[in-house]
C-alpha cells in the first residue's frame, strides 16, 4: 500500500480536510452572488489576520508575483532602494528591484543572522536615503526572523516607504500592519494560511496608495490602481481563483476562529519543541536559538555528512518530506517547517525520523531522548 | 433547498468531477517525487493540446498574468507593435503594451464581426512594419472567433512575431500552435481546459525564446528565462499551484483520451446547437452565424430590453448563471458560453430558461421551438 505522507517543509503546507473540501466545490462565476460573499469575508479575514484596516489585495499568483507587485507599483526608474539581507528570500527582493531599474543597496548580513534594527539609520544615511527599505520576516532559507517592528521603525523615521516579504511569518508570528506602519506587506496562501499555493497577499497603507498614484502603471496585471477599484467594488480586476479563495476563506475562519494569538503561541511553542529536540540529538542549530524562530527550524548538518541524504532518506523510507538548505547551504543544513496546519506531534513524528535515518547514514548522534525533549519543551514553552 | 446551480458563463467554466476531486487531494510539496510526475505530464499534455513541440511554461496567474508576460519579455520600450482589435479581449492586449512602454496601432473591426487576413498587410505597410502582431482566437466579449492562421501567415510574410491570446478558444477550436507558426500563446485553465481559474500557460517558439534572450529581463516574476530554465528541469521557477496543476493534469487527460478532434467537433456542433435555438426564439445574433462562432454565442436582446434584466431573472429564479455584454455591449447582448464540460443539453436546459425568461419579462418572442431546433441542429452538425 501507498505510505502516509508527511510535508514538513517550509511550504507549501499540509492543508486541513476542511480546507481540502473546499476545494472540492462546483465553481462558481466569479461575479455572481454565489462568489461575493466568500470573497466579501475572505478580503475581510486577510485584513483581520494581517491588523490592518487597510486594504489588502488579493492576487492570482505565487507569493514572489505579490513582491513584484510591490516593486512594480511604488518604484521608479533610479530609484534608491535599500535591502536588509540575510537570506536567499531578501536577496529575491534585491532581484526583483534590479529588474526594474532600482539602484540596490544592501544591509547584509551573514545568513542564519538576524538584521540589528540600530544598523539600519547609519546605513540609510551612508546611502543618502532610500525611497523604499525592503525586509523579510521570516526569511524562509534560514529560519531567523527578524524584528520587522524595530526595522521598521528606523526605516519609517527617515521617510522610507516600508515592504515586508511575510510569506513564511503571516499568521505565524505576530505582524501588526497597521501598527507598526508596515506600508506593502506580502503573503501568500501556501505557508501559514493553510491553502494550496496560487494566491498572494499584499496590504497597501494609505502612504503605498498615495506613492502607487503618484507614478505610472508599470505593470497591467499587478496595477494597485486597477485592482484596487474593482476590489472597492467586491469584482476582480482578472478573473480570480475562486477555488483558492474559497479555500482561503475557509482556512482563514478556522485561524481566527481560534484566534490569531492561539497561532502565534502555538507557533512559537512548536519553534521551541523543535529546537530543543534537534539539540537533544546533539546537533546545532543553524537559526537563532530563540523564540522568534517559530516559523522554520534550521539545523545543521554534522561536517562530512550531506544534508541532501537526510532528505532522501526520510521521503524514501518514511515519506516524510523536510527541506534541504538552499544556495551555498545546500548540503550544509537542513529545514523543518512547523507552519500552519501543526500540531506538536507533527514535529516530534519529524524528528522520530530524524533520528532513525541519521543513524542509518552513521552520523554520530544522541539517541533516545529528542522526542521526549521536544515534547517536554513544548509543555513547558506554555504562557500560563 | 438550494436550487441546481448552472455555469453557462465564457468562464470560470464547469469542472468535471474528477477534477474537482482532484483538486481536493493533499498537498505535496512542488520539488517532491510526488510532485514531478504530475508536473511532467501536465506540460507534456499542454503541448498536444497546443499542438507545438516547443515548451509551454506553466504560470500562476490569470489569463492576462500569461498576456503581460508576452509583453515583458518580448517588446521594448517604443517597440511599434500592431493589435488586430475586435472586442475589449483584443483592447487588453493594447492595454498591456501600451503599459509597458509599445507604440501601439490597431487593425480595428467593429464589435462582433471578424478580422479580415487581407487587410493586415496593408496595415503592417502603412505602420511601416511591427515587432509584434497581437491577435484574439475566440474574442469572449462578441463570440466572435478569428481566422488565427490566415492572420498569422499574413503577419510573419513581414516577419513580424506573432501572439495569440487563445485564452478562451484553446481545446475548443482547432489551433495548431506549430503549423502556424504562432510564437506565443496564451491560454488559462478555467475555459476549455476544464479546470479552476489560477493558472496561465504560454507557448513560445524558437524565435520567441530568442527574441526574448536578446533583451534584459523587464519582469522577474514573468521572466521566460528563469521559467524556462526550471521546466526544463523539471522544477518551478516560483511555487506553482500545485493543486490546480493535479487538477490540470487530469482535465488535460480527459480532454487528450477522447482527442482534440472529439472537443472541436463538440464545440463545433454546440455552437451550432446555441445559435439556431436563439434564432429559434426569434432573437438575432450578435455573434457571427457561422461554425467559426463555436466558443460564445453571443445574442442580441431585443431594442427596449435589458440583457441584465434577462441575466437575474436567470439567476435568480433558475440558478442559471448567463453573462451580459461588456463596455458598451452591456445592456445590449447576452453571452452564453458552451466551453469545455458541456454537452447538448447544457445547451437546451440555458435556451429553455431563456424562452421562460425573456417571456416573463414580456419580450416578444417564438415560443415552442427554440429546444427541439437546437437538439436537431446538434444532430445535423455531426459529421458522418
Amino acid at each position: 500500500m501507498a505510505g502516509k505522507q508527511y510535508l514538513m517543509t517550509p511550504g507549501p503546507t499540509p492543508v486541513p480536510p476542511q480546507v481540502l473540501a473546499a476545494l472540492a466545490e462546483p465553481i462558481v462565476h466569479h461575479r455572481g452572488p454565489d462568489f461575493r460573499p466568500i470573497y466579501e469575508r475572505c478580503l475581510e479575514r486577510l485584513r483581520a489576520v494581517y491588523q490592518t484596516a487597510s486594504d489588502v489585495l488579493l492576487l492570482a499568483a505565487s507569493g514572489t508575483g505579490g513582491m513584484e507587485s510591490v516593486v512594480a507599483n511604488l518604484c521608479r526608474p533610479g530609484d534608491r532602494v535599500l535591502v536588509v539581507s540575510a537570506g536567499r528570500f531578501a536577496e529575491r527582493w534585491a532581484e526583483i528591484a534590479e529588474t526594474w531599474g532600482c539602484t540596490v543597496e544592501r544591509l547584509a548580513y551573514e545568513w542564519g543572522s538576524n538584521p540589528v534594527p540600530e544598523d539600519l539609520p547609519d546605513a540609510l544615511e551612508r546611502m543618502g536615503g532610500a525611497r523604499i527599505v525592503f525586509l523579510t520576516h521570516s526569511e524562509t532559507s534560514t529560519g531567523a526572523v527578524a524584528d520587522v517592528r524595530e526595522l521598521a521603525a528606523a526605516a519609517k523615521a527617515t521617510g522610507a516607504l516600508v515592504a515586508v516579504d511575510a510569506i513564511s511569518s503571516l499568521g505565524a508570528v505576530p505582524l501588526e500592519t497597521d501598527e507598526w506602519e508596515l506600508d506593502a506587506v506580502v503573503s501568500g496562501s501556501q505557508k501559514a494560511l493553510m491553502t494550496p499555493p496560487g494566491l498572494a497577499f499584499v496590504s497597501v497603507s494609505a502612504a503605498a496608495q498615495a506613492a502607487a498614484l503618484e507614478q505610472e502603471a508599470r505593470s497591467f496585471y499587478f496595477d494597485w490602481r486597477r485592482i484596487l477599484k474593482a476590489q472597492s467594488k467586491l469584482d476582480a480586476a482578472f478573473t480570480p481563483a475562486v477555488s483558492l479563495v474559497r479555500a482561503q476563506e475557509v482556512a482563514l475562519g478556522l485561524i481566527l476562529d481560534a484566534g490569531l494569538e492561539e497561532a502565534f503561541e502555538r507557533h512559537r511553542r512548536l519553534g521551541r519543541a523543535c529546537r530543543e529536540g534537534a539539540k537533544a540529538l546533539g546537533l546545532d542549530l543553524f537559526s537563532p536559538d530563540d523564540d522568534s524562530s517559530a516559523v522554520v527550524t534550521a539545523v545543521r548538518m554534522p561536517d562530512a555528512y550531506d544534508s541532501g541524504e537526510l532528505v532522501r532518506a526520510l521521503r524514501d523510507r518514511f515519506g516524510i518530506t523536510i527541506a534541504n538548505g538552499q544556495g551555498e547551504l545546500k548540503g550544509r543544513i537542513f529545514r523543518i517547517g512547523h507552519i500552519g496546519y501543526y500540531d506538536v506531534f507533527d514535529v516530534t513524528t519529524t524528528l522520530a525520523a530524524v533520528e532513525v535515518a541519521l543513524g542509518d547514514l552513521g552520523v554520530p548522534i544522541e539517541r533516545g531522548g529528542a522526542v521526549t525533549r521536544a515534547l517536554e519543551a513544548y509543555e513547558d514553552a506554555m504562557r500560563v
